[in-house]
């Protein structure tokens, strides 16, 4: 018994709007533990709509329609489905009575058009939308074999007729055969095809599955248990979990909606202990990512964004014949920046950036990608680290991959 | 002659990641005019992604693949490409070479598992990835029958094999048949429905077709002209960008791929003027904003992230009883933060932000979403604008907001 979802609406072929329904919906029978192979988007075409029916209705027993149930002529959805499965359609007068009164309440007068809203194939039950005017429909144009489900475009209308009508059914007619539950571990400071080779026997597990992803330097793997509820799910989950964090040890930061700044700061305030930033090639980037963070005001006092050069020996103290003879982009002007922060703005530490973050800036000896991180630590000392993102890397990337490796070395020494 | 989108991924069946690739695609088929009426998601699974290429291989002549490219085991899409035309992968030593350089490039050293992404059909072209390991290819497995490309779903990795090599290919093979040229104004500090209302008779037009889209604040107008040619799209828009421009005012603040600092900046390397900021909410956010754009070094030195009270007086000279008496979020403190950091950096404008982002720190008086910007004047006069972003924004969207609102006051100052 197996769900497809098929999202009708030429605006989602030409790219105007992003299709989060799909999103959406494929969250869902996640949770309700309904397998779902395949994803369709077809314009508003009647002949187009119908071959994906055709095939949709072969390879799966639940079809999933949105979109197209709108009162204007390119919505047309219901009458092409009635029209694939030779039924047609019938007036049903609550509709007309339901639109009459939303129409009403807004002080409105029920146009023409929308008299199409309340057509529906005979057999078919009305799926009650409370906010808007078009209905959805839930059928079974051949018995037992397929059951259609259809819900307006409109996304705030599809979750509530989810919620409200399209779950309870779900699991009144036995489609929910347990749930699947997911985990997501996120890592920083590892290749995904090294960390992928480290767990390989995990990628080949059934239930719990591992899957693992990257995205602009950080990999992620993700654990989904499917079960009968959440508790045997997590009873799954857990030791796979325990396992792979043992395995990646302080690669492994955190898990599902922690980041890298979030865990920092659990870290700096278990501490009891405060930080400061200087930026150059991040120009706020890093300062940004620590403040995403609701409450970072009682870890983080602030920082000097120290663009021009001007900034770093003036503000941050930074000694104008090492920035001559070893350049803005160096270890040693990354921890003097690092330890001026700290003074300046007298927090237990200081962390600095300083980098190439390019498009231009780049030689032979320093190419674009080379940024070093500076560390004051609490006892005053200074120390640096080299990072080498390479020349094919866009500057929003280094930019944000310098940002989350100064982050991620504070991590690393507060957690080791 | 018609394309067909196939993206492949459990983790988009699952709703993990939004599938805004496909978004993307969609748009850049439409610009080049290659018609396209069908998307297709399937997970990682060779036998289903068979079925999906042998429906899309008899509709379809271009079928473009996103995902499963990556070297781990559950990324198959090429593999499964060639099994489907029954052709053997060969591996290529230049692949090989270029993922080692990569590698080496960021001190690392390639693992075995990327060797997997050196495998492309006999017969199939490089699609050279510049920023990533994984390669697509452009292949032809019946003449010139069907056309296949295959791209990561690192979108970044995708936009850019996207613009470098597929648009190339597609205009040198016949794909374009007439184009779809769009422009897009940009607006900040008017309302959707407010210019909506002013353009009215502009969102009724054919060709070029006029739409507007907002998203956090910033609204856009989109014309897109459908032409043989671009130099008679560009006659289409150029006469309604202008119009509309004159209708807008300092409303419109650019197009297509300037942003608001891009715009900033320009003014002020045309004024030979330079700029600090003082950032209190945003933390780095504004900073970020002016240094996202290469060149920034030109007109930005730096500024102070002055997220805690102390950093505000200590190293910005906010006044202590000010800050008592007014409050950290106020028109004074604002003006004394843009007034200090400009003296502080030596600049010829100071902007600052202060306010409160939530979710937590309203009361009545000083709700959620309020935001003041202060910006001392080449003069070193200072003023101050008050935004009240409304409680039910979220911290994030407050935050972007005062940034851009910070970088509009100036914007404005400069263009008057």
């Amino acid at each position: 018994m197996v769900a497809e979802i098929i999202c009708v609406g030429t605006e989602l072929l030409l790219g105007d709007i992003l299709n989060s329904n799909a999103q959406f919906l494929g969250q869902q029978l996640a949770q309700l533990g309904i397998p779902h192979y395949y994803q369709s988007v077809v314009g508003d075409n009647p002949e187009r709509l119908k071959k994906v029916i055709a095939i949709a209705s072969e390879r799966s027993q639940l079809l999933i329609f949105t979109g197209g149930l709108g009162p204007t002529p390119d919505d047309l959805t219901v009458e092409t489905i009635a029209d694939f499965f030779g039924v047609s359609l019938i007036e049903k007068p609550e509709i007309i009575e339901d639109i009459n009164q939303k129409f009403s309440q807004r002080g409105r007068v029920m146009s023409a058009s929308n008299r199409k809203q309340a057509l529906i194939p005979e057999g078919a039950e009305i799926l009650t939308n409370l906010t808007g005017t078009a209905p959805g429909i839930i059928w079974k144009p051949r018995g037992d074999q397929l059951t259609i489900l259809t819900f307006p475009g409109v996304p705030a209308e599809l979750y509530q007729m989810w919620s409200d009508v399209a779950i309870p059914y779900l699991k009144n007619n036995g489609w929910c055969q347990g749930i699947i539950q997911s985990r997501t571990l996120k890592f920083w400071g590892i290749a995904e095809s090294t960390l992928a080779e480290k767990v390989a026997p995990f990628l080949e597990m059934k239930n719990p599955t591992v899957a693992p992803y990257a995205n602009h330097g950080e990999v992620k793997l993700r654990i989904s248990a499917r079960a009968d509820s959440q508790e045997l799910a997590q009873k799954l989950i857990i030791p796979v979990e325990t396992q792979l964090r043992e395995i990646a040890g302080l690669d492994c930061y955190g898990a599902d909606d922690e980041t890298l700044a979030s865990v920092l700061g659990y870290l700096l305030l278990k501490n009891n202990s405060t930080l400061s930033v200087a930026e150059s090639c991040t120009g706020g980037g890093l300062g940004q990512l620590l403040t995403d963070i609701p409450g970072s005001s009682e870890y983080f006092l602030g920082g000097v964004i120290a663009y021009d050069n001007t900034v770093k020996a003036s503000v941050l103290g930074v000694n104008l014949d090492d920035l001559a003879e070893f350049g803005a982009v160096s270890a040693i002007v990354a921890q003097q920046m690092a330890l001026g922060v700290k003074t300046l703005l007298k927090t237990t530490w200081g962390l600095s950036i300083t980098g190439i973050a390019g498009p231009g800036g780049g030689t032979a000896t320093k190419p674009v990608g080379l940024v070093y991180i500076g560390l004051a630590t609490a006892n005053g000392q200074v120390e640096s680290l080299e990072c080498r993102f390479g020349q094919t890397r866009s500057r929003d990337w280094i930019r944000r991959g310098s940002a989350s490796s100064a982050l991620d070395l504070l991590r690393r020494r507060l957690s080791s």
